[in-house]
């Protein structure tokens, strides 16, 4: 298989489990799970739980045992985006193209939406831990790297750097990199890590998938600061200059465009580097590292 | 030890480990620690962790191996109550006669800290499973009750019938029933659940705790419903009359002050009934649900 052909192949898988944990209920709790679905199945690009399928492979393990976890993540990740786009946090009407939760369902609704993802990835993760299906101590480590990177020391605690810097708030590097690190990277190094601990990686192996994934997580928010600038209204499917109109500091306005082009091909280029212990097996993450670059969407 | 002292004892075990969990971090993170221990320490009763470690101790488990699985339950419970109070939810200015969490922190915060709660509640059970300091299968399967109990299938399904009825929008106790039994009665029961569980409760002992716990719960229900009527303010330490306020439908409304007076009796009669088994041992869940009967705050 190339590619694309591996790379569709293990969203489709992602997306029928997906549509497996989320089946609509015919009673009391039809509009959650309306709720929850519409943001689960807006357009997203999987790339947190392509990354955990790809590396529980890359160590030697069996991807399909990695796809609970990589679903948890892909929720996780969902419930930040509804909390996120909230009045009272970000304020945002549309997303990949799509009127936000709270715009069709209501910002009540929308909060629960956000809360039943992140429990419903717990009870996922812990049921599969329960089921006997991958080795259990794999599982609560996997678990365990995961609430820690959505907790307060990873993505919640960037999300309170975001928010609480306010309007142009955060002025040096350092702070907007720790902030990324954490709201963004957190997340996608530990969707990787989670994968290559249920494959049942080496401490050597898991260091470098998880440098991998900081390295990709931070060139990927450069990126999206870009296209914030850069990009095409259509493609986006999200106003460009959200991030002017909403005076919001990024690596955009704190480096200019050049070096900022600059820190996403040093990035990608370190995060490649890191999986020169996989040798030719590193193929199918080196690839999408270059597609999240060259990325217009 | 007598009741009062065995619960001051347990009571005192919770917040030194809440406070433990919840250290204040002196970095980007501060503000975010600040909200969540702001609801933690607002003046709760302990219910749930209490019970957790009754539990344990009544199927012969070390209850301080219990200890997390009930601070885990103490956070979901609090962080539910800090989104209830959101101005897009129940909009509730004051809890336990204090500030609620998004008047003195801010709604953005409040979202966050709510979330950070849950997340934390996992992060905790998860670490408790990978220490091997109580047994790995016990750890995950206490952590799959919580994670239903409080899940679209537990308390957020329930809050969803609540928001989703609207004004005086449940008018048939079964569904009323139904609401609570999620929204409350299904975390108590997992407090006590999962406290049993990491004690090495056979079937027949959890199944006894279990249904306890969801008698309990409703009880506590009815209980808080005639308080709202009946209550004195100063002791309840929120306004009276708030049901009627925010025209909800309560057991109150729905089947008068002598009926439900009745049930919550009735209810705590089959909760001690189902304790039985236990003989002797039961006394201390036994006078707990007394006192919740009994109290007037």
């Amino acid at each position: 298989m190339d590619f694309s052909q591996l790379l569709k192949s293990r969203i489709d898988l992602i997306n029928a489990k997906l549509d497996e944990y989320l089946v609509e209920h015919d009673n009391y709790q039809k509009k959650i799970y309306q709720a929850m679905r519409y943001s689960i199945f807006a357009g997203g690009k999987r790339l947190r739980p392509v990354m955990t399928l790809a590396a529980c492979d890359i160590v030697g393990g069996d991807e399909r045992l990695s796809l609970p976890f990589g679903c948890a993540v892909e929720m996780i990740h969902t419930y930040s985006l509804i909390h996120d786009d909230l009045p009272v946090m970000d304020n945002d009407d549309y997303r990949r193209g799509k009127p936000t939760n709270h715009k069709v369902f209501g910002q009540a609704m929308a909060v629960l939406a956000g809360d039943a993802l992140l429990n419903k990835a717990f009870e996922i993760m812990a049921a599969e831990a329960v089921s006997g299906r991958c080795d259990i101590k794999r599982a609560v480590k996997a678990m365990l790297v995961i609430a820690e990177a959505s907790g307060t020391e990873g993505m919640i605690g960037g999300q309170v750097v975001d928010i609480e810097s306010g309007n142009y708030g955060i002025n040096d590097l350092h702070k907007m990199e720790y902030m990324h690190l954490h709201k963004t990277g957190a997340l996608i190094a530990a969707s990787i890590e989670a994968g290559a601990i249920i494959g049942g990686a080496g401490e050597k192996e898991l260091e470098s998938l998880a440098l991998f994934g900081r390295n990709v997580g931070l060139a990927f928010q450069i990126k999206d600061d870009l296209l914030d600038v850069e990009g095409d209204q259509q493609l986006l499917g999200k106003p460009v200059g959200s991030d002017e109109n909403n005076k919001k500091s990024t690596f955009v306005t704190l480096m200019g465009i050049e070096k900022s082009k600059q820190r996403i091909e040093e990035l990608t280029q370190e995060a490649i580097d890191s999986l020169g212990i996989f040798h030719d097996k590193g193929w199918f993450l080196i690839q999408l590292a270059r597609e999240l670059v060259g990325r217009n969407k």
